[in-house]
Formats: structure tokens, C-alpha cells, sequence
């Protein structure tokens, strides 16, 4: 049984979702990321050495970080048909897109909202500028980022888009705003954001917007 | 044949340590990123939508990013044993090291030498300091990050761990200064950097310290 730690309106809604489109049966570990005592629990801070949300467990072994798990999850459930396999050629940009809200989008999105862009060249990321163009790109042809294969890569990307939409980030573009809407169609989409629901009130908590 | 876009001094180095881990051959294709033409060519844009190396050509497929290559390259070249299995209960845990890099210890690190940390609840890294502990936990009982068994997370976090070292940004740490001495002494990371003096000279490029 996969159980992941958890909490309403946090980046493991990603992972809600991610779990919806394997299929397989899960469990929602509430885990209270404002109370220290639960966040600095000795056997929290095990699979999460950050204390951070979500954090996937997978009978006895633990970790953290929502490309981790995307990653995970993807290879674990094959017949979800979710990541190319190891010797398909379309693995290499499925790769960079599973990696590309982490490696570049939070951080040129982390800068933008400090006011303070780092040195292009030297970092990882590149612009914020960049970071929108290529995102663009990639969503050009569509209807996915691997073209006709819906793949978890969409959940990491997707969320992303979904996100920056929400925060008012996103620029006008018909191209992202189609991609967000067709990643938020998605049926597993749809059945991640009940079962967050209804986790948040079995806690007593804002469900926040149906 | 693999050929990978590099340049000397840049993050492509983590992937030339990678390929000589995989014991794959590989070619060096030279990429000038401070030259625009080169830099923005089609081609390689294609390939490396930010216009960023190292970026990997595995025949007719190519993309970018350290982390994907290094994901890329342990599953394509199972013999290597650079990473657990889909079934493995490491490979979680293996994961979370593989994006730590890009989703925690770059973006902190930039933040810090930006002179502005983010919210660290909202932001997916956490703080300098809690990167810099997770780092600490991560190498403490060794002598891999995964125990006994050396894998491509180590390439990932040794190569950040040394160029922390060298930018004067690692704490005082028997054990992290440890772990890179370690994974500096890999033989493959020694050809790698014979590969890489060799490559820059051939371009007439400064080869660095030997």
C-alpha cells in the first residue's frame, strides 16, 4: 500500500494527482507542515530530511519531493504507460520535462518574486524570460508535452502552469492557458482534488474552492 | 554513439563524469555558449531549449540538464548498477538525491549568494541551512549516499559538494569534505577530467589546473 504524507494547499496536490493517474490504491497521512512537532518528528524527518510535503511511502521505504515521486511513481506502474521506457527515444526529453519545474521554474519564479535575477550563465535555470519561452514551446504542438502521450511529465509540468495561473504568473498565452486547461480536464485531475477535499475536511480544515 | 554539447568550466563536467561512470564511449561536441551564434544556433536549441549545455545526443534523440542526463544515462546502462531498480526499495530514496542538486542545493545556493532567501515554506528547497544538514545526515554513515553501493546520485551531489569547495561554500565538514574527496577519487571522475583537459586543449581553449 502507497501512503503519502500530506497537507491541503501545498505541492502535494502533485502527487495526489500523480497517484490518481497510476491507479493504484492509496492513503493520505495528514501531516500538519505549521506544527513543528509534527514537521520535526524524528520519523517524519527520515523520509523527509527537509520537512517538507509530500513524502511518498512505499511499504517501508520513504522519500520525499514531487519530482521524486513523479519519477517514481512513473516507472513503478508501467502499465499506467506514464514515462518511455529506458531505451525509447522519447525518454531523454521526458526526463527533462520531469525535471524542469524543479530545476528551472520554481527557481527563476523564486527569483522573480525576491526581485532578484542571479547571473544567467552561471546558474542553472536561466532566465525567467527563458524559462516562459520554453515553456511556451513546448506546449506549441501538443496536445501534450510528448505529443500524443499524456505522460507525468504533464503533472509535473501542468501543475506548474496550473499554479502560476493561480498566483496571477501566468502571461497571456493561448497556447499555456489551453495546456492548463487540458491537464485540469483530466479525469485523475478531477478525482485528486476530491480526495484532497475530502482529506481536508475529515481534518477539520478549508477544503478551499470546489 | 553518444555526443555530448560541452564546454569547459561549465556543469558539463558532471556529465562527462557521468558518461565515464556508465563506461559507455561518448564524444565531446565543443559548444561556445558565450558565443551567441553558437549558443542560439536551431539545432542546438532544439536539443537544449534554454541554450544551456551539457545537453546529450543518444543517436537521433537529444536533450539538456545534468539531472536528466544523469537519470538517462543509470537506467540506459543497467550493467553500470548506477541505479536500484524500479522494484528496488532504494530507489526513492535514490531519486530524492538524483533532484537534489537542481531542486534544493542550487536554488539555495543562489539564493544566498543573491543576498535573499524566499519564504521557506512556500518555496521548495527550504533554507540554505537545511539544505546544508540534509547534505550533512546525507553523507554521515557512508561511504555513498545510498550505503555501500556507489550510484549516479553520488555524481550528482559529489560534483556539487566540490563545487561548493571550490567557490569556498562548503562548511567546515570532516564528513562532507570526506565524501568529496571520495568521489573525487572515483577513477572515472579522474578520466573524466583528462577527457575535459584534452577536449579544451584541442579547442585551444585554457585547460584549467590539472
Amino acid at each position: 500500500m502507497l501512503r503519502l504524507h500530506w497537507w491541503p494547499h501545498t505541492r502535494a496536490a502533485r502527487a495526489v494527482w500523480m497517484l490518481e493517474e497510476t491507479g493504484a490504491d492509496y492513503e493520505l497521512l495528514p501531516l500538519d507542515i505549521d506544527d513543528p512537532r509534527a514537521r520535526d518528528d524524528p520519523a517524519f524527518r527520515a523520509v523527509s530530511p527537509l520537512g517538507k510535503v509530500p513524502a511518498l511511502l512505499d511499504g517501508a521505504a520513504g522519500f520525499a519531493d514531487s519530482t521524486a515521486i513523479g519519477l517514481y511513481l512513473a516507472d513503478r506502474f508501467p502499465a499506467a504507460g506514464l514515462a518511455p521506457a529506458a531505451d525509447d527515444p522519447r525518454r531523454g526529453r521526458y526526463l527533462w520535462w520531469m525535471v524542469f519545474t524543479a530545476a528551472v521554474a520554481e527557481p527563476a519564479v523564486g527569483e522573480r518574486m525576491a526581485g532578484s535575477e542571479t547571473h544567467h550563465r552561471r546558474n542553472g535555470w536561466g532566465s525567467y524570460d527563458s524559462m516562459l519561452a520554453a515553456l511556451e514551446q513546448g506546449v506549441a504542438s501538443g496536445p501534450w508535452l510528448l505529443g500524443e502521450r499524456f505522460t507525468m511529465a504533464d503533472v509535473m509540468v501542468g501543475s506548474t502552469v496550473a499554479f502560476f495561473r493561480t498566483v496571477g504568473l501566468l502571461p497571456e498565452s493561448r497556447g499555456l492557458q489551453d495546456y492548463a486547461e487540458r491537464c485540469l480536464a483530466r479525469p485523475a485531475c478531477a478525482r485528486a482534488a476530491r480526495r484532497e477535499r475530502e482529506a481536508a475536511l475529515a481534518c477539520g480544515l478549508d477544503p478551499g474552492p470546489a
